[in-house]
């Protein structure tokens, strides 16, 4: 099967399923020594979906972090650029995309061995930022993230060919049980839940700030949940999460003052480049999925 | 000071403010041998503001209680009756008023020595319902409850003298971390937080689905969490939370396929019988806050 074949159909039948991934979770050997991941490490990411590490950032580096967030949110409020996504409700600024291109600290950041490296080692091949974003959830009304594959929407909406990506989610805020943190279905990154509807243009301007087409049925979440449960890491800012492409995941709202800010990046492999969007409308912008897919250095 | 002076005004000034108790919370001298709660407890509930019991109610006795509230359910969602409220964005039920008043297995439930028992001991005196139900949280689409201390309504809409009632939260379905558990602000109880806005005449009929005027204010929260934290009881259905009539409490959303019902009930000091409102309103109706202070036999 060649790059332009659908592998994974959504959004086109009536009815929503689920089949199996044909592509494997990790590629190549799975590593050998000096890479970042062990084996037990990527025995349960091969299994679960995902993998959880707690203060993988220091507290040192974080504050540097924070600081810059800072710097960026304080801009981004006045912004009228595409990049600043705001809450569906308001003005309040939900998203801010393209950080490794944008700023030089979260450029290093993300370009980072200790990420990259994790990267690279699950795909068996160099790899490239096909996404970034900095997810501000404020405290007191922070919306819900409902569940999703980010995959499905890459592949229908970016031309993501296959299951060859994985994302990374950097906490630089404590994750609270209660403060809507990242819940993720384990198990779940081994099916494909097919969507219903068809995707209109332009639909990502709407679908940042809430998705509609794209999400999963109930059947089929009941379905992923029984068989897998429900995770939801927590841990003090610097923990991170890394999670397959088709892994299930979303977060509930936040009514604690307790703000949750996390930085939001996508490895894809460079062998893996995103061709024309599987679901036939015209490819989203660069700052949502980058058509660029030159290595990291 | 008679029953019939505002000892804790609310919706009147145009700013908020945080004002001490000025009402006991372990009424009389907090129990003697043979009551339910032993000295660690009722120390722990006046510190905090509630009690936490895991599996309280035996598992063979919540099979019986949530077949009962299956067929509640089923009757209720072709219901016009005024104690049927909805979700604020469907017609789904989100909670059914005066359970003890019109089913007789939830009416034992809630006289059962066990809990009322605790509400006397606490309250140093007989009690008597003030208002029960049940709420039921869907998996996939439940909605939050924003932040509120019970007896800022109850005193404000239903004339409710002092802070000398308790509610007690029985979970008919698991509570886990992530499907919206009920959250609590620890040492709140010790602090009235005075709302802004004007109550509008049968405001209920739209607060009940959704909070608008009686909500705290972000710094008031920001204030009471910094100093109590946040804590969310879970547990396996039959556990309950017990908690003081002025503990600010609420809970997040639930985007995970388990619903989260429990039953509610609020117990009463039969000194306390409810007065003119105080906010000035016209009395919300008995189902809402009940006029019959007659004690629990």
């Amino acid at each position: 099967m060649d790059q332009f074949a659908d592998r994974y159909p959504s959004r086109i039948l009536p009815v929503p399923s689920i089949v199996d991934r044909t592509d494997p979770v990790v590629w190549g050997d799975g590593g050998s020594a000096g890479e970042p991941l062990d084996r037990d490490r990527i025995a349960f990411f091969e299994r679960n979906g995902y993998l959880a590490f707690e203060r993988l950032i220091p507290s040192e580096e974080i504050g540097r972090l924070t600081a810059e967030l800072d710097v960026l949110w304080a801009a981004a409020g006045k912004s009228d650029d595409a990049r600043v996504v705001r809450e569906p409700d308001s003005d309040v600024v939900r998203s801010v995309f393209a950080i490794h291109e944008s700023n030089a600290t979260f450029r290093a950041l993300l370009h980072d061995r200790r990420l990259a490296g994790m990267a690279e080692q699950i795909l068996g091949s160099p790899v490239y930022i096909h996404q970034s974003r900095i997810n501000y959830k404020t405290g007191f009304r922070g919306k819900e993230f409902y569940w999703h594959s980010d995959f499905e929407t890459w592949h229908t909406e970016d031309g993501m060919p296959r299951m060859r990506a994985i994302s990374i989610s950097i906490a630089l805020s404590d994750n609270h049980a209660v403060n809507g943190p990242l819940m993720l279905i384990p198990e779940s990154h081994k099916h494909y839940v097919t969507c219903v509807g068809r995707t209109p243009d332009d639909h990502f301007k709407q679908s940042l700030r809430r998705q509609a087409v794209g999400t999963p049925d109930d059947a089929s979440l009941r379905r992923l949940v029984a068989q897998g449960g429900i995770e939801a890491p927590t841990g003090p800012a610097g923990s991170i999460v890394l999670f397959d492409c088709n892994t299930m995941h979303g977060s509930n709202g936040n009514i604690t003052p307790y703000p949750r800010s996390n930085i939001f990046a996508v490895y894809n492999s460079v062998e893996n480049a995103l061709v024309q969007p599987f679901g036939g409308t015209r490819p989203r912008p660069n700052f949502i999925a980058s058509r660029a897919a030159g290595p990291i250095a």
